[in-house]
């Protein structure tokens, strides 16, 4: 309950500061006999490792999962994995000179106020470092979400003021562009707005769009836990999230009814049909088996090579200029840990729902 | 865990259907010795109320509150606190016609595809009466909150494309203007535009932005159980927002670092001052003491009196035209459901944050 | 999480204090489609209800069940049951003269220094008529465990030193004889014993069993939330129970291994059959498809006509004879209420156990 | 929730299996600023560990106890507390031919029919080795609790049918004794117990007693959370108890009320004394500052040298002699697991029940 369990039935539980010996996660409630590739959790962790462009931090990190509980044989067995992720270059001695320093835009001064106490080696607990964990963890619910043929993608959507055109969409460049923004032409205007930024020690927000296609309609839980809500949660719980919109989004509250609805037709086949997906796939909380849309807003990285006002635990005002390696934009790294985020939500709650109905239990216990 | 509970140390627990008997709230965990103040619950539940405007559904609810337990001789004992408020005007034949179709925009299909059975009068239980038990038990929250000197604020922001303009806020008009909308210029345009579409059988999206002011620093759990994840669950949970900002929000994506890092300075008082509060009051998910300030973004009325295409239960295609009394906008009297559930995440982590220390857990049982 | 909340998946939350207007219960996650008969549950609260014999408190409470929501047309619908109970023969004024002071046995004092106030009048929230709720509750989850053939029957298995003697059960007297003792002969010991007590102004404790049948094998989560132990916490919730065994129970202490081992065998049908069963139907915490047998010890009612010595709000000590209506013993009252916790629990780690492997959540989804 | 975590506001999940790599507990919800020595955690580990004395497996572990996270600079910072404990000395070799056998009195046959999958070795997640991770968590409670002068002390009361004698209590010899059993004839007489089943290839059940002190009144929820059900909740997830008693326990239900009641007087010095402790310090489920007793009845080791009856995966009844390294008695390594258990149960209730009154939380946030 003190913030780091995610999840009612499926629940990850993540540790670890960026500068201490290691972090990791410990998943439970994930079902048995699941086969369980480490190499797709591997290959989620070099999605969000620094050092690999010159857009993100060099920090050298391999981020090697070892998994050392809960799978047996390759298969899951229902009791907890747990991961772990040795930290490497940690370089402190960079961050001893802000021991007594807050710097702006981070939770420096919040967790001194919280907890009277704080590792202030590289942003500790509060570090971005800690979604590696998370990842991790995402990559597990992503392997049980394809037994059940649902699919999370995410990309980077916009970086400051340069968006993708829908027109322009490459899937490709996904995984192919270090910033991950599938459409070429704003993925070279962003290149050149960030190469900008960097000479001159600024930094960048932007934007993560994210689809799950392939969900069953029924999950999510009414009222307060609806699933808009809960995923609302999880990806406003990534640092540096300041906004986040489904579906329709912000543009529903400029909108009419008659824009807003989305009609239903009955196919040919017998399927359900929606004439437009406004409601991003979900109404009252609960799937109706369209994709869904989400978008997480991100602040700029807000570790900047220029000089700041801020204080210290000394009570004094000082000037501040941060040296370190840091990222000029997050968003490109951050696009897995939306992914991770959105499918530990959802596996949580196929598992929830899978109880809605009685008859469900007795197909369950009697069949 | 099925979705009616919201809060760990201080939870409410809603219960109730549209057109059933009675709704109400269960609020447990609720600290002894608070005087709570019956017409204050009361008072807020009015400000919900239907059937008291021309931008309102006509239906008539007293929704008197009645408290069934958790008081004694006006004073909170530290158990559950049960709220009860009967249904009245139910007019449920308005309903009858709607027992086998599936209406745009509502929950009709997602709850009949999750459960196999649906109470279909006036929504059952996702009908936005279930938010009276919000309000009930968020006036309670907030009884709690004005001992901790914190207070919440929130209002019309927009109506359909209608902004208030801050420079011609003018706080009185909260109360005394049926659209809640602090700008007489604004809330004039906004009627004009309300009257059009009702004319024409049409609704409305719009805007709620919510302030809260006095909250102590150290407020918010780290990493899944940030201040700003948890509000935006609970803001997100009320059935409509499509959207969620926090802060700077939206803009932030497209900000730079320098722009958007909040500055802090000491004042000659020895008090930390920020220079501007992008932050929106919340930093690593951890209260800073500024104010936090949110926005959610409503969808509209999906209740239109315009021809639709749908579905209904017999595997058919129809049209439709819905009569009953609906709301051309849902904004104003969503405004006090959203202080409820800001009121009620915020005492609830009020609550858990006063164990962070240990020196705090000795100040409690020794001093 | 302040304590009157029971279960993950299937919950239960009483609220309601002695003296109050009314007591309740809201049932949440309590999967749509069951029949529900709202006569199955009076019937248990009537089994619970007071003044029906000579070995229970004269309070007259007709205790009829109300519910609010949750069932439409006879049919659970997923949302929350809200089940409402009128108090109505309160004579609260036998209570004035104990608001002051802290009865032996009771929880007047520890109320006091945990909530700095309480509702004196009958115990508040303390009273054992808190348990009303709990009946209720736990009909409705007996209905659902009769759709899954899972029977739950309860008795008095001791009353002061008076044992049944397992060669004289007869399962009829469970429900025809007012000390609810399936043994004619033990039953009528025990009556001449609460007699003496009831003419000496004392009281006496007793021993509740508990049999469950018709629980598949593979309920119960591995270590924290073994089934045996959150049985255990189940049935020591219930006031005045002191000591819980499961199977062997006690006496597994001083047995010796090859003593204890339930040895299996296949039947010629294929089924697994134990010679013995000390597990008592739960091995590491997971049912195995036997019966699960439990007991409960109570103590005596506190409430005694009896002189005693105590202390009052004044400092001050004092002496002490209770007047009130009260039972000589609570054991008979406490059976349904011992089936109700039990009933609850199974309901609960039934669905919770559903998910336990991903075959049965692909069946739940795709079949 | 799939039971691998405990408490609510102090958590700790743990995770691994008996011969897997490593195991290990995380948690979540210690306050911040407590000096943690990482000597006491491994000097409990030590208590529990294997391979001490002729009563105890000769497994050979040596428990190191590694801390990864949550501590800075010797004290914990109110993040995630990650301990990790390497296996070392496996032979899972002593466990291939158990691979398709059903052990009885293990949780062999329930893990299979639960998950359909399962680590045979070494009893995988069922082993009671598993407890090691609890005890490493335990204390770090425990030295929470210290800070606040609650004391924990458990030690064997009984083994077989020989218990100790309150008369001849030796505190010495709960450290100095390999049956860790307080009195030196009954501790003699368990021994040649013990030789006598050991060279029969048996084995014994017993008796753990714990006693808790310097808890503070006030503490433990109402209804469903009482401290006593949480406890016995606690208490009962150690794998072999089969029964918990607290206070005057078993023998309550043999009582009068005008036996059991505690009668209170005030002491001259104005402290609540009471007269007998037949409560165990818990009434109405919350603390009333008397020292808590409690009791667990453990069964004897399953795994025991003679030939049993039982059957396999191939559906075929078989005979079987376990020959591996077991503990003739687990009572003695139990001890440290209880002490444990109650020490995560009464730290977490510490932290809930620190909000109880309002007047508390002012004192938290404003003085």
């Amino acid at each position: 309950m003190a913030g780091s369990t995610f999840g009612k039935r499926l629940t990850v539980t993540t540790w670890g500061e960026s500068h201490g010996p290691a972090l990791g996660a410990v998943i439970d409630g994930c079902p048995a006999g699941i086969s369980l590739n480490p190499e797709l959790i591997q290959r989620d962790l070099d999605r969000r490792r620094p050092g690999q462009s010159a857009y993100a931090t060099s920090r050298q990190e391999l981020d090697r999962v070892e998994i050392l509980s809960g799978v047996f044989q390759g298969k899951t067995t229902g009791t907890p994995i747990s991961i772990l992720i040795r930290n490497q270059d940690q370089r402190s001695e960079d961050y001893a000179h802000l021991a007594d320093v807050y710097r702006p835009g981070h939770a420096d001064l919040t967790y001194q106020q919280k907890y009277g106490i704080r590792d202030y080696r590289g942003g500790g607990r509060a570090s971005g470092r800690e979604t590696a964990a998370r990842v991790a963890a995402g990559a597990v619910a992503k392997q049980l979400l394809a037994e059940l043929d649902v699919q999370i993608t995410a990309y980077t959507y916009a970086i400051g003021p340069i968006k993708i055109n829908p027109d322009n969409f490459d899937p490709d460049l996904i995984h192919a562009h270090p910033l991950v923004m599938p459409d070429p032409e704003a993925a070279a205007q962003a290149s050149s707005y960030l190469n900008e930024l960097k000479a001159s020690h600024n930094s960048s927000g932007g934007v993560v769009e994210c689809i799950v296609s392939g969900l069953p309609p029924g999950v999510g839980e009414p009222v307060f836990e609806k699933l808009d809500a809960v995923l609302a949660q999880a990806i406003f719980s990534i640092g540096a999230v300041k906004a986040v919109e489904i579906g329709s989004g912000f543009k529903a509250a400029a909108m009419t009814g008659s824009e807003h609805n989305d009609w239903y037709r009955f196919h040919s086949d017998g399927r359900v049909i929606k004439q437009t997906n406004n409601a991003g796939g979900i109404l009252g909380g609960i799937s109706d088996g369209y994709p869904i849309k989400l978008r997480a807003y991100f602040k700029p990285t807000p570790s900047i090579g220029l000089n700041q006002q801020t204080i210290n635990s000394e009570q004094e005002n000082v000037e501040l200029v941060i040296s370190g390696r840091h990222d000029p934009v997050i968003v490109p790294r951050a696009v897995v840990v939306v992914e991770a985020m959105a499918a530990l939500t959802l596996a949580d709650y196929l598992l929830i729902g899978a109880t809605a109905k009685v008859s469900n239990i007795k197909r369950v216990y009697y069949s």
